[in-house]
């Protein structure tokens, strides 16, 4: 995990500094609103990445923010394994497919989940909102694939 | 629309507030983060209400905050027409049934939410997450009553 | 009530905004943060003043932030009378006087709290902690002041 | 400590979390907003407990959160030693017990603190605040328990 | 001022939200997030526009998130007269133009802010950092565009 | 990194606890909003130190907020080396020397920071915003001290 404080980068720049940090190969990363000395408001920055990406994410971190100091620690880390089942959503005639994530969980129940990415596209294609697609997607899913809950 | 920004209260007493003014009769109620003055961090409760019951809320917000001073201006209100249908889940031979409120939005889209605190309820009964309650009853929802997406 | 929605100031300049626009008159002024549109973490800027000071106020948003836009809106308010007591703190042969204010709410319940701008001041010369302070005042008040609870 | 980051849990879900993560043997957790990539507003969930208890807590978020991944770390810890007096509190003929913490810091200061747990069963019982119960205890402690400040 | 509160959307939808309130005309938005009832963390989401748009964003809101109500008030509206400028950014042979918006305040001082689409387009174009961009925009027109501070 | 939630201490003291953790030694210091159990509204207080400092740290904690357990746990951290520069701002005859600090990232870019305590001193004795003096010790540094960007 890597972090840093800011509070003096205008904060309409934070989108270019996540989508660097993603860029240099972490997992996930984001920003937390935080009250600093002298009541003044900052941004955390976290960012998951492997110890061999480390160097590349912290050197993005100076590079498009204003940070003059950046702090890493380890953490140990369970996941789910998942599964993706295609799923087709739309109206009649005009079905896109949609990737649907699926993990099984401890105690044996899914979680599936339709790809945000692949949603916000067939959202666009269909002038629907992503919310529809996602519940659409959902339902399908619910209707074809599980069996009982 | 009721609301005051207090920064004297001990947060641990909030849920306090927001039940009274929810028991004054106000529709909904929600309290906001903020930095004031000399960087002290606060909460703006706000509260939903009528006209008529507004006096109430002022009073719940008095007696249960610490604050000394509370404002209110008027907003208009659209809501969307909603229906309920019950719906069973929980595994066969223990049952149970949920409300599913469903509300049909502009565009004729409609919305399908089990109701919260009926899936609290049978999440207790069955030893089941929450979510999984949800999950159970929209899935049992699209089979059920959703004819087409 | 006068409020702005701004991205694009370094948060680190929130605190003089807030000095300049209480020095212009108005009764509170605080920030919150927000998630704009692109993923942009802002602030909202608010503040509360008669509508004689309203412009000395907006004047001071667009001095001090670097906001294009402001906005108001009228709010009704209602506030409890409060009266104030002095009230000795510190160790035996060098308590300092500090003002507790006192209102009392619906209901005939009392809210005593100590003069946070008192209770800072003495804890500099005490060398304590101002919650120490505070914590003094309203046991100080709770054995001299309080008749029944 | 035990962390994930979520982004795709309907928030009203969030309380089923707490609850089942403190159920699970944790001595707190907590969920801090935060902003993600593209602009996604999240939670990140906070849990503190021992490393016996630690895979129960996992266990806990992977069922009741859509999280596919939980991380955690080890962190030292450095507590108060505290007691706990009984004070009454309420009208005459109708008085409660509540237990008041009282823990003893550094440099000798008391911190005394009315359990909320007490203070809200108190209050039901009363029709009071909960507010007024904890200040009814601590001036009711102040007035018998401490000797000097 | 049009909004609306909801605690049981998928936070990941609501940058969906937002780009559809800003596609139906509005000309800000952004969400808050709050503590609700029983502790559910929510968004409260906030759109600006003009009393003919506001039916159209009522829609967008409806028909993108989960909401079942929707709010409105009217609020008064002070802005700076803004005009723009070309300012040349980038290494000599390289160099693109990038709108720079100025606006001139209350005592005559001059906010110059480049426009982030720009300066995003820009950064893309020559691998600099945004941040890297929008500070060559402001020194360059430091140097060739004010005269005196 | 120091770290302890806090959720009873009323929020107008953090500035107090904020001022004691820097002057105990940390680097750094800064509160995050959270949601604990039952809907309390809390903070985690974060502090930067070496290990050193660390017991000084965490005795000022305990001192000036009411928590009674406090953890930490060690960070690796990377710093940009930095300079700093004096450059004159204000109108002509009435000058005011600023610290303009100056680190060279990662690819060469500097990053150039007037000092915020130097700007507030001058912004009292200009009469001017905070922001007017910084931007205005950007555009004396860009024109005296960038040879090309």
């Amino acid at each position: 995990m890597v972090e840093t404080t800011v509070d003096d980068l205008e904060p309409e720049l934070w989108p270019d500094v996540l989508r660097a940090v993603r860029a240099a190969g972490a997992w996930d990363c984001w920003t937390t609103a935080t009250i600093g000395r002298h009541g003044r408001p900052g941004q955390v920055l976290t960012a998951l990445c492997t110890e061999q990406i480390r160097p590349a994410v912290v050197d993005a971190v100076f590079r498009h923010s204003t940070t003059l100091g950046v702090r890493w620690t380890r953490w140990q880390r369970a996941t789910l394994p998942r599964t993706a089942v295609q799923i087709p959503v739309g109206p009649p005639g005009n079905e896109h497919q949609i990737t649907v994530k699926v993990a099984v969980g401890p105690g044996g129940h899914q979680t599936a989940k339709p790809e945000l990415a692949d949603a916000e596209r067939i959202a666009q294609a269909l002038g629907w909102p992503v919310r529809q697609v996602c519940e659409a997607a959902r339902a399908a899913y619910a209707r074809e694939c599980q069996t009982a809950l």
